[in-house]
């Protein structure tokens, strides 16, 4: 059809987005199009504005629109802890929780022999540059529990021996978790590491 | 933040989309970024056109980019039939089957009395005048098989009484649809309606 062109292109755009199938965006759309003044144009402005002004932070990877992030940017954010995470969305998972004080690194990914991902490929030596150049005393590695994650983790670990103190992420039973639904792993990791109330 | 100002408000106004939460609009955004030249630069452009082009057909209410869409604009679907739908929505349903060659009339809602909503808010008097100036044969009702659907159904039914034939969808058994799964309703009705092999 022709006067539906733009209509069906949109549609199958966005359809391509993660969470989104041809169903929804259809939804998704025809709502846009009934809330065009609230949505659909500021939706499209932020989206031209995001297309160029998002860039990574060259020192710690993070998504924003300056050249250097605003924790990188924070003279209080240098307190000698750097935060290092798999993905930007796991950044901000912990800017969320307003909990961590220092700084993060982005690795960008996990090592992985098979996707040929080596340490050059994550931002792994501009870590090892800022534990000097910011006089890091703790690195936090906060990778994900999964295999790939923990290699990483102990890759890194090793590069940063006898240089900085290493820590991870406690494991345990998460807040409101039930036992009868956490895995035994989960449940073994909570018992050894159970604590005196 | 000042550095993911647009982010944020990128992801806020995202998170307002149907079947999109804060969460999904998250994961969503930072895909945008991270294929900027594939999704995110020519998405915006798109809703940027969208947002200007698209408008109601003058005629039957469908939503395209012409003052008059290209169902009612083409004479091949001349054919003395009209479907009577709720929705745009369910327009683009129906086209999908590609089975029905008439055109369409989307009424924009159902009668409801406690949402003040009347004919005169439903396109009714249009459709009217379409029974009369596209000189109408039959006109099917294919609204949803809701209260309010069917009220509106039994309505525009009224009104059309002895002016032209009236059908509505065939109710019964969807396909590949199990008896355990199905309403009684359905099942009664698709009892009642049963055919000759």
């Amino acid at each position: 059809m022709n006067s539906t062109r733009d209509l069906e292109a949109l549609i199958e755009m966005m359809a391509k987005l993660p969470g989104l199938g041809p169903r929804s965006a259809r939804r998704a759309v025809l709502h846009m199009i009934r809330k065009r003044e609230l949505l659909l144009t500021p939706l499209a402005d932020l989206m031209q504005q995001v297309a160029v002004t998002a860039r990574e932070c060259l020192n710690c990877g993070n998504i924003g629109t300056t050249d250097i992030c605003d924790i990188c940017a924070s003279e209080k954010r240098a307190n000698g802890l750097i935060c290092v995470v798999e993905d930007v969305a796991d950044l901000w998972a912990m800017e969320r929780t307003a909990m961590f004080k220092g700084r993060y690194h982005v690795l960008g990914g996990t090592l992985s022999a098979l996707d040929q991902i080596g340490p050059e490929q994550l931002r792994i030596p501009k870590l090892l540059d800022r534990v000097q150049s910011e006089n890091i005393s703790e690195v936090i590695l906060a990778l994900n529990a999964t295999v790939d994650g923990q290699t990483t983790a102990h890759y890194i670990a090793d590069q940063l021996e006898d240089r900085v103190t290493l820590t991870s992420l406690a494991q345990g039973v998460p807040i409101g978790g039930e036992l009868d639904y956490l895995d035994d792993g989960t449940i073994s990791a909570a018992l050894n590491a159970r604590k005196a109330l």
